[in-house]
């Protein structure tokens, strides 16, 4: 997946400093790399922790000052490792500009930002997204690897995600229109985006209750949707369970389906178990093994 | 599918205006044509965010004259293009009767009604449904292939469907009378149906709790009732999955995998697509056609 | 399904009004069966919908002796069918303790008792699962197969289903007694069989909103068991897929991976279609067409 | 599966009593055997029921002294069984250390720490594991097995959920976090960990509606948030039901379908489990073992 790719890693210097930093930065199979590596992890991890306790009203007003001082901590350490990290790579822009790059950066600005705007610190919790950087460290590349599986699935489903979705939309404009006039702002469909929010928290089978239908045209109604969501529910698991199987059959093709013999000839392999001659020159195959 | 299919579209004249007028209606492969179907698609959003706008009740008081000004904007555009596309087609009566000859009418009747019957510019959104005409238009001819697909496998499980739906009705009407006769209006059950929309409410595991059991009895059949849609819950996903693989199993195996030539000497068949020699005797086989 | 069999049918004499009725009742080829049975779905579906009506207190008040004369005149005529059932069959008892005799007993009891216990009126809906015999008619038969085939795909899941269901109440029991301990009857927990609900209602996903929990720590475990339903939710619905997909590729077998050729020696048939010899013999095999 | 692996069941003597009672408590095939297994089932779903009744308000005033024996009836019967187990197994301490020994000691230790910490009772319903351990018995050794089935299938899938589990927590922590931000204490979001929550009760579609968003803004980041959630609930289905049909074709692929018998003339393989002879040149196949 082109998402998750690294930036260009090349160090600018053969030698030196930042050749140095760049191995600890961003190699993970050396010991000082791998030191580094988790220090990161563990940094990422309780500065979100202390972010989600800074959150807490009373832990706030007892401890503002120490929080405060803690999450400036935090901040200048990204920072600093930010710079690092323009510093020692071959080509600083294509990192800054690269999905990683730019979360980097995102991870450390609502801290300064917070300096102008009070508040916006709570929006730092994007940190977290660093975390899955570092899943390929530690062992955990596999999971990586799968997620990719995972997602190229995905990937291969997007069009007719696209059009579920907007099936979805089309549906819950329907339907969140038919509510706001049967219903109306005195049961809460103040408005049809309200209706549609109605619709889509119904469909998702989500049901909070906040907006419910009252009148039995109301019910029916929603009784309707509720059937046709509960329809559609099966289209996006059949499609993504066909997908993924057809991935895994796929994957399993090579040495499944077909075995390893290569033509003594021309080479040829991806010959079926059970062949004796090349599909490509009609040469006699050799033995099967195994 | 028949439902997505579009009217006769001759043009009445093979020359003159209406041969000019059809090609850019309906036609999508011309520059005026495109523009044309730009031009409409984007006139059918704004016009759906101006109804939503509309139906916000600030900015209906402060916005009112320039609001219904727009609406009957969109309303002679839309009403201008419908006429055009009768005029211009062979066979008016025929688009009229059509699925887009309706939504294409549907979608201007309200504003004309909302002079008899205010509130009614709220079902001005069934022009959402437009959107989807549109859809063939701007590279998204897949789109509406794979729609067709999804389609062709929902079609195919109808029966099943119905039979689902009807075994969901006939378990909401046995509840819905238990939680009637059990926790009776006291506890907001006061109809029977009000009962089963409750049930559908609960075993399609939407659970607004607008309605929810208070007595242990009528907990416990509420539980009963979760198990049972909980366990039904994979009926409908398992149909269709197995719809959707054996349809895509289907699609992939003519021109897929194997193909359907014998080998002339020993008559083995189910050689793989690029094969030119039998995998059991070596012979040359047919060319492949197709 | 031995559930759906219909009980001996063999009429207790071959000639006079008893076969004429039994031809009537039971059979559904004939022009006076059909219209009896078309009779009785009618009949079925009205009185269902006049208990519903009568359920609602505000028609109830206004209509009360229409609606009981209504209700009397449905059990008249319900009873008087099924003394007739009785009657005609061969072996009545057979029938009386058969599903469909007790659903029809069921049908009209509830009325006699109202004269004993008011309000039981309500437990007449149970009339609606009458309508699933008459499913068959009406060119309907088809629908009672497919059911058929789901009902042997959830009988033959019936294991795991049990398994399913016992860890699904033991999961509740611990976290319903744990939230229980943890929020305490002030949040609504009251009784572990409360939390034991909750606990139902929120591993599949309905979530009323009736008991919800208000602690930290009860958050957190109600975190915990939300990802632990959303985790096993895939599982009945993977083991019905993975039976049904079982079921179809068994349906298809025979035409399908295997083909029709019997050995002119032994006469073993369900060959590969590649095989050119018995497996059974090793005599050679007829050539294979088509 | 270890997990459900029994301690090693040798007796320390050949002979005598503790040969005696652990052929009692350990097998299953005998009749005292059987009845200790009897009577152990319906000693422990008394004694949850016990502990449930006890845990309503108004029984627990009624028939506190009553109650409080047979909980000290129970804990002195399993305490008893407890510690013959350990008597009269050959390595007590790899009993007590294994899943089920903790089990057995966590069911009796509740109600001792009550002496100390009312109310700790509750937690005694960990009983209810121990039925789980009575499977096996009473033929129902097939339920176990399943079960093994469904681990062996969970099991496999374990990275993949670790993944899925992951990347639901970090939606989880964005989304809990802009609703802090968004919607702020004054709708109830007064943490980011009680975002989080609301995240988690969104994404899986629970929805218990004691938090929801009250902003335009925050409802559309809430549907988002759905279709989010909406999209991904096809995953865990998805891998699940591929992993378990790749387990199932596992599972009758050995003994089922076909052997690994090769030809001994010309070697092909996946022959018939039934056949004798060569498909392919009709040589003898040698004899099936196994």
């Amino acid at each position: 997946m082109r998402l998750f790719s690294t930036p260009q890693l090349n160090p600018a210097t053969e030698t030196g400093w930042r050749r140095r930093w760049f191995d600890i930065i961003y190699r993970h199979d050396t010991p000082p790399s791998r030191n580094f590596d988790l220090l990161l992890i563990v940094a990422i991890l309780a500065s979100v922790i202390v972010i989600m306790l800074d959150s807490d009203p009373w832990l706030h007003i007892d401890h503002a000052r120490v929080l405060y001082a803690i999450e400036w901590g935090f901040t200048a350490l990204f920072t600093a490792e930010y710079v690092m990290r323009l510093l020692v790579v071959r080509r600083p822009l294509r990192y800054a500009l690269s999905l990683w790059g730019i979360i980097d950066l995102l991870s450390i600005l609502p801290t300064y930002l917070s300096l102008l705007f009070p508040g916006s610190q709570a929006l730092l919790v994007v940190r977290i997204l660093r975390v899955l950087r570092l899943f390929r460290i530690l062992k955990l590349t596999q999971y990586v690897e799968e997620g990719g599986l995972l997602m190229t699935a995905l990937w291969r489903s997007r069009r007719k995600i696209f059009l579920f979705v907007s099936a979805l939309l089309t549906i819950a404009v329907i339907f969140g229109a038919m509510m706001f006039v049967i219903e109306g702002p005195e049961h809460g469909f103040s408005t049809i985006p309200t209706g549609m929010y109605w619709a889509i928290v119904t469909m998702a089978t989500v049901g909070y209750g906040d907006l419910s239908p009252a009148t039995p045209l109301g019910r029916f109604i929603a009784s309707v949707l509720i059937l046709i969501g509960y329809s559609i529910i099966a289209v996006p698991t059949g499609i993504y369970t066909a997908e993924l199987a057809s991935s895994l059959r796929e994957a399993t093709h090579g040495d499944g389906h077909h075995d390893h013999r290569g033509c003594p000839e021309c080479g040829l392999e991806g010959h079926d178990p059970d062949a004796m001659h090349c599909r490509g020159c009609g040469h006699l195959l050799p033995k099967r093994m195994g």
